[in-house]
């Protein structure tokens, strides 16, 4: 199969409208040295670029299927977090051959996800080595509501959105197949209560859902957002950073996994495990959204987190001095976080 | 050092305005979720995304700053194709280990061709993993003024844009590491000139010049055009079958490389080796433009090679007929293209 004709089988049918009504503005997509497009007036172009390595980013087992979700995604996840929504996305995929069932479920993957996204493939390059995905995506915003990271002000909410450590969990439990030894374990009190978690955190994991709609709601009232892809304290770092501001966390109010017996068996293996707590704080693969906001915005927030049914958590407080510190005032560190 | 380290210290410079006057559009680069910008108005966005693997698209001991131009290079190239005028790129880098040696030498080579052609860095991801560099840019051209490849019309002039097998030859040279042996060779008749030659062609390989001045000039004038990456033949076909068009090839006018002993040379380590112009014809990496033009334009186009300096030869008509043939009406086969 040559690289035209694997394009044009598996990747051709991607290149398609998929947002109803007023257009996406592809003006030439697949098929030429560049794709031509036309971006919405009044608005600003937002743009990232990710890469996921095999061995690295997604075990050499993982479901293609959900690898080529996972591979857009991460992706979406960044225009989540600038409140953005999704146009284009381009391809730069890596194979070791061109294995026809490969491409298959990994452009259906793609097309699943990118259809309920409204975003759609405008060109790549298909390339032979090591097993690699590199995605681009771009997407709009109207003319200065981007959720950036350097807008929080002292007085201002710390916000998250879901559930923490759900995709560190099932990273774990993926890493040591050990979805079949939790299902049986026999401290399970609740009779295969503990399957279901850890399929629900594998799915995480795998298949997790971009914040597009909770981000998109958020302009004109959040401060500052980033999504959470390395672990929510060093990602809330970053937003500190750029704003040059601290926070004062209440740790308590911090939504993580609630059941940890899971954990138990899990961290068992580990040399080293960090606490139950700091795992879920530390682990990477959440994809869920922090932002901060005006306390003057409380209400708008409860309204829409209920409106788009989902779990928005208040979590603590901007600070004008550097750093971060739990409620009782004593500092928490970002990335090692053994502090508490 | 870590990912954050890494991008400050090599790749945040490279985030800065390199063109003059009217503004690069970047009102937010590195450093956060997504870059954000402003299109220019009036214009159509060109983009285009390309991979280079190690051990595939360029040898483990390539000089790395000719990487750094490189990678950039070749998606330039798709942009000049384009006529578009470069404006932002972005950067996945896959790394075995955060070299500060190599990275330092990549940045610099990407950085000084980035600024000749006026782009601008605006985000990345750097990760670990079997050495691979993937770019995706971004230019922007006159709304309705692209180059495409499907504009070609019976009746039109074919041109090609400098001389075709240099990189190629390049290749062979840098495979066989026959730089030494071509400068021995007792039979060059020059006394070294054989060595000028095959570091010529080594820097065509390596450091590739994108097109950037012949692609806008060609705006309003060509009705197709592509870059030739692949072989001229085969490129030339892509514009044929975008355009359901075929061309007739005047064979002798082809702007080969002229002097062949190397070849003899370099050939007689291949098994089966193509002949010296079909080589020419058929092998990667030559980066000029190949285009069409009604021969109403031939005046204008005599005029803006003359100008811009650059050699472009006319080298055939296009025709109703599909396919290409030789003047003689001989066909001529894009792949294999032992016909002749």
């Amino acid at each position: 199969m040559s690289e035209f004709e694997l394009i044009r089988r598996y990747f051709q049918p991607l290149d398609r409208s998929v947002r109803d009504g007023d257009g996406d503005g592809v003006d030439l997509g697949i098929g030429d040295d560049c794709a031509l497009m036309q971006a919405p007036a009044g608005h600003q172009l937002a743009m990232s670029i990710d890469t996921l390595v095999e061995g690295v980013h997604f075990l050499a087992d993982t479901d293609i299927a959900r690898l080529g979700h996972k591979a857009l995604a991460v992706n979406l996840s960044d225009l989540a977090a600038m409140g953005a929504q999704p146009l284009w996305y381009m391809l730069g995929l890596t194979l070791p051959k061109p294995d026809a069932q490969w491409l298959q479920f990994f452009s259906q993957g793609l097309s699943e996800l990118a259809s309920r996204a409204g975003i759609r493939l405008i060109g790549g390059d298909t390339t032979r080595g090591p097993c690699s995905i590199t995605i681009q995506v771009t997407g709009s915003v109207p003319a200065g509501y981007a959720l950036r990271r350097d807008g929080a002000k002292p007085g201002d909410d710390v916000y998250v959105s879901g559930v923490l450590g759900q995709g560190g969990l099932g990273l774990l439990v993926r890493q040591h197949q050990a979805r079949d030894e939790i299902a049986r374990d026999p401290f399970d009190p609740l009779g295969g209560a503990a399957d279901t978690c850890s399929r629900e955190w594998v799915d995480k994991l795998e298949t997790p859902m971009p914040r597009l709609t909770l981000g998109a709601a958020l302009r004109g009232i959040a401060t500052a957002c980033i999504d959470i892809s390395d672990g929510f304290l060093q990602d809330l770092q970053h937003v500190l950073t750029a704003s040059a501001v601290g926070a004062c966390l209440d740790i308590d109010s911090l939504p993580v996994v609630s059941w940890n017996k899971p954990y138990a068996v899990l961290s068992a293996r580990l040399s080293d495990p960090p606490g139950w707590r700091d795992y879920c704080l530390q682990c990477g693969d959440d994809y869920e959204l922090c932002f901060t906001a005006p306390t003057s915005e409380r209400a708008r927030i409860d309204a829409l987190a209920m409106r788009l049914d989902i779990r928005v958590t208040r979590v603590g407080q901007i600070t004008e001095q550097p750093g971060l510190c739990t409620l009782g005032g004593k500092p928490v560190a970002p990335g090692g976080y053994q502090h508490f």
